[in-house]
């Protein structure tokens, strides 16, 4: 089940089976000129990451996996084989019909397995060049993304890290950024485009008291950069050792974000816990990655409690408890309070009417 | 209904109730520097626009409605309110439970009435250039427009009209462009990235063979040539004084554009009908706007088969028998085509279990 079934790429399309990773078929897709954008960090599997709707570092520019799924096959509770948009059907849109695909995508494996996914490719940009921002607040950091995201710079990516998640980076990955809130910011285009993009978003910065703004522009800098960022969870796992990660996130509208991530804070301090926050900004999302003591069951209920009350404050500011990591079994409460009772009852009904006997990953998602 | 209820500037997104059109909206926007992209042509509601999952013009920039409504409210068969992403809620994303919104996105009221919707907006851009260029031959336009999407050029618009809509755009429109396979190009951005992208994209057209590239830059010259393009209807209609227009849509994938319409045309003249195409081909979908005689029953008949064979055809080459235009009651038998009978089952289970009355607009989409 790990067979990339086909590539188009005038179509800019391709179809994969169940098991094919994300990596694997951007390294398979390198000569063609095309990839896949959405990247989860981690290196999941296609397939789940369609469950799961994963977004990550360049939903802000590409969209999530609702954007940029096709077509899938799926092998319904009762047997029944479907291809939610038809049998090889591959076309941008379509308005044939209910939107079964988007059903599925983000659907945690409670409707049904997921065995092949039609999905979107885009052309690999001509260049790309890289920067970090340091701010003396949040709200330095959070203004210049909003701005940016109103002058319609086509940012490929605009990543938040607090001071706690920078300290860790210097200590994990060997770097001197300086200790502050902080953006990574990445452009992409042609080399003039991204001249004119970076000069943009330096102004916008220094308008926001930004300092230290700092280019990476060739090749290995550039990695070096994003593989610290990619490598957070384990930076903040070894501020802690012998932790393991306990991670949330939440997403709000973008102009809530300074007061929730000050509140969050606010509680990380209280509970007496290690809190690093890191968000894909640009669409108002972020997490805090707490190490947890496994041998300490009183500071996991801590951190239990500070991740509820940030749902809690997201749902307040007409936001979601989740953006991207999905509800699982920890937030099916918490999905009720989002949704409302009527709006789960539809849930249900959809789930009850297409597996009646509830034998798709049961407890997910609904008590 | 015809209240704007919200428009929240820094969060780029709205809300409206189920009697605001898109222009009123974006005549209400002007002066905060955002609008709402998704161009349909006509003025419709834009809670309408969710329902038949409106496209248009600018899709191949900004997407469908489908990528663009965060949260719906809707009334349901028996009485009940939704809000499909839990009231108030307005992230760019979210994992939480099922994607209700893209449920309901598309559905033709077969499910519920849409009440609310919860819209993304954008920046309106800087600068906007727009350019018309004449191809020998089809492949020439549609060549042109793989390799713009290969290059990442964020076009704003891409629309294919092949020589009878030229000539009736040229009667109607009173313009004298050269009757000939064209492309009406959009680009937006900031003034030198403008020079930039049409630069590359001039020189595309010409590699593939474009003549009489021309530059539509001052903002009535920009607006009388996409007037023209949105006013094609009455210009086809125009080339049969007295008749009514008969539309057909289909969206295939992209590199299956120059075969589909190629055999498109034999179909038209093999029927002896008035067939002019007009096509959003950076998706992939065009229509054919046939002007019919109301008193001549056998050319309507003639051009129902005409269309349903386009369908077929598109199907033949993964693509859909409807992009934009829906299923509605003329493309029942089709969509059990396209979506196969066990992918039926499952649209319908979920009609069944929201409407079982069948009350919400009976015997549209399905028999
Ligand atoms: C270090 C790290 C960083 C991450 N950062 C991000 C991030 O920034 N943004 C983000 O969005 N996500 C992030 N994630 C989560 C990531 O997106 C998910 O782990 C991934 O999408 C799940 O794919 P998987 O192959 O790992 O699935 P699994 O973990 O195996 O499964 C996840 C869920 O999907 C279901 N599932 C899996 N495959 C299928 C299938 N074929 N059909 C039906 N259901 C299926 C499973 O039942 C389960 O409920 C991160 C994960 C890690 C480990
Ligand atoms: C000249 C012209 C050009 C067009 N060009 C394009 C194009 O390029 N691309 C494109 O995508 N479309 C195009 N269209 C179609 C257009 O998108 C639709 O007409 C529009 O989306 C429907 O909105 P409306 O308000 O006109 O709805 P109506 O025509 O009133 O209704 C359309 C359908 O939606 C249902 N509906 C309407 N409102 C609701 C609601 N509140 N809740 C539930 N169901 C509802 C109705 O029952 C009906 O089934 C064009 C139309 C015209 C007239």
């Amino acid at each position: 089940m790990n067979e990339i079934l086909s590539v188009n790429p005038e179509d800019f399309d391709c179809t994969v089976q169940s098991g094919v990773t994300r990596m694997q078929l951007n390294n398979y897709l390198r000569d063609t000129g095309l990839w896949f954008p959405i990247d989860p960090g981690a290196d999941a599997s296609l397939c789940g990451m369609c469950s799961t709707s994963a977004s990550g570092t360049n939903a802000v520019r590409y969209g999530t996996m609702r954007e940029n799924v096709l077509n899938l096959e799926v092998v319904l509770a009762d047997g029944r084989v479907i291809n939610t948009a038809g049998k090889g059907r591959r076309t941008k849109k379509t308005s044939a019909g209910y939107n079964l695909t988007n059903l599925f995508v983000g659907s945690e494996g409670t409707l049904g397995i997921i065995t092949k996914a039609s999905l979107k490719l885009f052309g690999i940009p001509e260049a790309t060049v890289s920067a970090v921002c340091h701010f003396p607040d949040v709200q330095g950091a959070v203004d210049t993304t909003v701005q940016v995201l109103q002058c319609g710079i086509p940012i490929a990516r605009i990543e938040f890290l607090d001071e706690v998640s920078i300290d860790a980076v210097n200590k994990y990955s060997k770097m001197d950024m300086k200790v502050a809130p902080s953006l990574f910011l990445e452009f992409t285009g042609t080399p003039s485009s991204l001249d004119e993009q970076a000069a943009l978003v330096a102004d916008l910065c220094s308008m926001n008291n930004g300092s230290d703004f700092k280019w990476a522009k060739d090749p290995e800098e550039r990695s070096h950069l994003w593989k610290a960022r990619h490598d957070i969870l384990y930076a903040c796992m070894a501020l802690k050792p012998g932790s393991k990660p306990y991670s949330t996130d939440v997403c709000v509208p973008v102009s809530k974000l300074p007061e929730i991530i000050k509140r969050s804070k606010e509680e990380i301090t209280k509970a007496g816990v290690c809190g690093p926050i890191v968000g894909h900004v640009g669409d108002g999302n972020f997490h805090v990655f707490f190490p947890v003591d496994q041998n300490n069951p009183e500071e996991l209920q801590k951190i239990q409690e500070v991740s509820k009350k940030m749902a809690l404050m997201s749902l307040e500011m007409n936001g979601t408890c989740t953006g991207e990591h999905g509800i699982g079994q920890g937030k099916r409460e918490l999905l009720v309070q989002e949704i409302g009772e009527t709006g789960i009852q539809v849930m249900k009904q959809i789930k009850q009417t297409l597996d009646p006997k509830g034998i798709m990953n049961p407890a997910k998602v609904f008590y």
